[in-house]
């Protein structure tokens, strides 16, 4: 990778294509681009441009392929795997101005929209149409759609809904060398070549740049309940989230919390809850639909899996007050637990009813390594966040010992079928982890697909190899 | 691409990893081999193999690989593109003998399954555990998984539930080489690196042979409730379509069948109905729940949308005699259809709000190409199956002008913002509209993955591209 300063005469022909109030150079200008929310990762780009459509972006990244200028796609920066950093300097392509919604399409339940559209505004939108856009990660209030298609990004609701790649139809991409594509068609169906879309989808900006998305719409769900269910143990609030869903129900959210995770909140956010002696962990479940009645029988079958696993007591919410201040409580978790310490978060993912064996699992290998965690996180899917804490760890500890420890921590979620990121990407700092999982061979198709989309390997260097 | 011809030698040493009871040389050993379900394509291989495991697949790749003899890799011969079909000679792959049912995890809503297993096989032992699966191609009897997701298979259900592609978790492969990879977790959420698993599926054989699938399973719909609406035109039939998703109810299959259709099976299959005049098509419409109270209220609010396309009369079928023998019409229609006349089917899909032109174009086309047509197909998804008929069309015609005539159909649906194929996929004889989807450089990406996996070009070469 001999890659090259951008140079004077680059710069100008850069801020011809987008005009000078799109280019960006100085030092406290760029200071917003070399950041994102992964711990405390800091990389400078040495431009950043921020082009109002897929042409200018096109031209841009004829000019850096030409001149072996590393690109950097970045979309709202609310990353957790360091991916929109610009590790080579180089031109960091901010998507920020991509950001209008061209058509939300009610005869076809379909949506276009420009990649850097904000997720809960298109999710406002839709909704005012009547229409469900059910991918919520955390950081819907500031993430893009462009991101989220980037990381393949899921959030709460996928247990019931799926991840963004189930609502996902065709993507406008430029490519490294300048073209732009549409990979496929506006279709629920598409058995026409390779598949393109979902390839991009979960590539982190490595192929080529997303420019515009059609993305699939649903009914809008009228009714819902929240209930939050307390455990003794996070093994028995594990155990019960498989046979939550032996009972034929599938709930639309099903959360995990951690005690401590709670205690977090009520100090962070002065949130008022009575937290019980004696509870160690908590399941938050919500279910949708349109009919109260049946929701309410959905609630009976829960509850009574629940019992089954020495759950204590059952809140039931059913007013928005109510469900609103459970949301919150899991919503203003990351925030509260990383406020907290210094932090490592680690997205480990596996088949829901190995849950208990990971929990368990991760506990073990902290107090091996010296330790403490806490995990939140989206136990439907058998997809936990594990927040390791700092505490009183020395610094020579946290910064040698602690990554066997993650590696163990890795090693198990794999032995137990699963993988080394649900839905926060490999990146920048999960690289070094993709040997726990893949073959060399396996690796070799990567770069080898890699290297048919982008040949000189000038788009996002640095991330997942 | 110089291939060879498989010597005696060679031979004898495909029987040595297979045995004696699995190598097929024979004319008549062979036929069954030759063809599949595309009108009347022929071609021989020179000798087939039915391992009976993965190790096998991997020996006789790396033989293949070495001696550049080219593999067409079968599941059960059911395609509708050819691309099962050994157009190159060489070493047919057979995934016969892959037909065991590893494993049904009640605990996590999974199964692990060969990729010979039947899909109607499959289907029935989920059911026996309360689970759903719920991908059931209009082959379903006799077609097998591993074929399903080398074509991103459909069928009726898509509309609610989606393809295949919605429910692979994770598959053995066998690459070219004879490495034997899984190509992602057995999780509902994956983002780590590049998702191999997605662009297996579809990709019809040429980057791998699936040899083991890890499939999502769902709780089984209790009640359903299924309606027959006819219609005066086709156009109104398939403007209706659009108009049932708006009233907020996702309908579990929603069928469009045209008169004609109707009317063969009469014929083919002496099935009783009677079939008033000035209808000219029909819709059928299932909804499922698990509530049969709520499934009334959405066949009403269906009834009120296919009132304002000047709906003639609704069957409501609630009696599983009813709804079994509407099913019975619809599946045996491309039977009836088929036996009726020499004909073409095109795998056509569109944004479901464009079916009323879509139909209407393919009518427009006939009259200027002189070919007449009978459509039906899963009209929920957009996809229309064209079935041309020859009729009175003269030989000549039928094998020169009619390939202009589908080539504007397929521009048309292009056109309307969809592709060339649904869910028949590319194979052999979709290959020369290709270039009406995708541009030189898509292509090249296309090309450029298959020759990562395949750097010799050995496996199910002569398809898509």
């Amino acid at each position: 990778m001999a890659f090259n300063r951008i140079s004077d005469q680059l710069l100008k022909r850069f801020t011809e294509i987008v005009g000078e109030e799109n280019i960006f150079t100085d030092r406290d200008k760029l200071e917003k681009y070399a950041h994102d929310e992964t711990e405390d990762l800091v990389f400078y780009p040495q431009v950043a441009a921020s082009p109002v459509n897929a042409g200018q972006i096109s031209e841009l990244l004829k000019l850096c392929s030409e001149n072996m200028i590393p690109v950097t796609p970045r979309g709202a920066g609310t990353g957790l795997s360091g991916g929109a950093l610009a590790v080579h300097e180089g031109l960091l392509m901010s998507t920020e101005k991509l950001n209008k919604i061209i058509e939300i399409d009610e005869r076809n339940f379909q949506a276009t929209l420009e990649a850097g559209v904000i997720t809960e505004e298109f999710m406002n939108a839709a909704a005012e149409k009547g229409l469900f856009y059910p991918v919520d990660p955390s950081s819907k209030g500031s993430c893009f759609i462009g991101g989220n298609i980037a990381h393949g990004s899921g959030g709460p609701r996928v247990v019931k809904y799926g991840t963004i790649r189930e609502y996902v139809l065709n993507l406008e991409v430029v490519l490294p060398d300048g073209e732009i594509i549409w990979t496929g068609a506006n279709t629920l169906k598409y058995a026409s070549g390779y598949n393109l879309t979902q390839l991009m989808i979960g590539s982190e900006g490595t192929l080529g740049i997303v420019t515009k998305a059609v993305l699939k719409l649903i009914p809008m769900p009228t009714q819902n309940l929240v209930m939050l269910a307390s455990f003794p143990t996070n093994e028995e609030a594990c155990a019960a989230v498989s046979s939550i869903f032996m009972t034929g129900v599938t709930p639309s959210t099903l959360e995990f919390m951690e005690r401590r995770g709670v205690e977090w909140v009520i100090e962070y956010d002065h949130f008022q809850f009575y937290l019980k002696p004696g509870i160690e962990a908590f399941l938050m479940i919500e279910v949708d639909g349109d009919d109260m009645d049946l929701l309410m029988i959905e609630a009976e079958k829960i509850n009574r899996a629940l019992e089954a696993h020495g759950c204590a007591d059952v809140l039931l919410a059913d007013t928005s007050a109510q469900k609103e201040a459970l949301w919150r409580m899991r919503r203003t978790m990351p925030l509260s637990v990383k406020s907290n310490s210094i932090y490592k978060e680690e997205d480990t993912v596996v088949p829901r009813a190995e849950l208990p064996r990971l929990i368990h699992g991760i506990k073990q290998i902290g107090l091996r390594f010296g330790f403490d965690s806490v995990c939140y996180g989206h136990a439907g899917d058998g997809n936990l966040h594990v927040n390791i804490i700092k505490g009183i760890m020395s610094d020579a500890d946290w910064n040698t010992k602690l990554k066997e420890g993650i590696r163990e921590i890795f090693e198990l979620t794999v032995s137990l079928g699963g993988t080394i990121s649900g839905e926060h990407g490999i990146g920048l700092v999960q690289r070094e982890f993709m040997g726990i999982k893949y073959s060399e061979g396996h690796m070799n198709l990567m770069r080898g697909i890699k290297g048919v989309f982008d040949p000189k390997g000038i788009l996002n260097p640095g991330k997942i190899f």
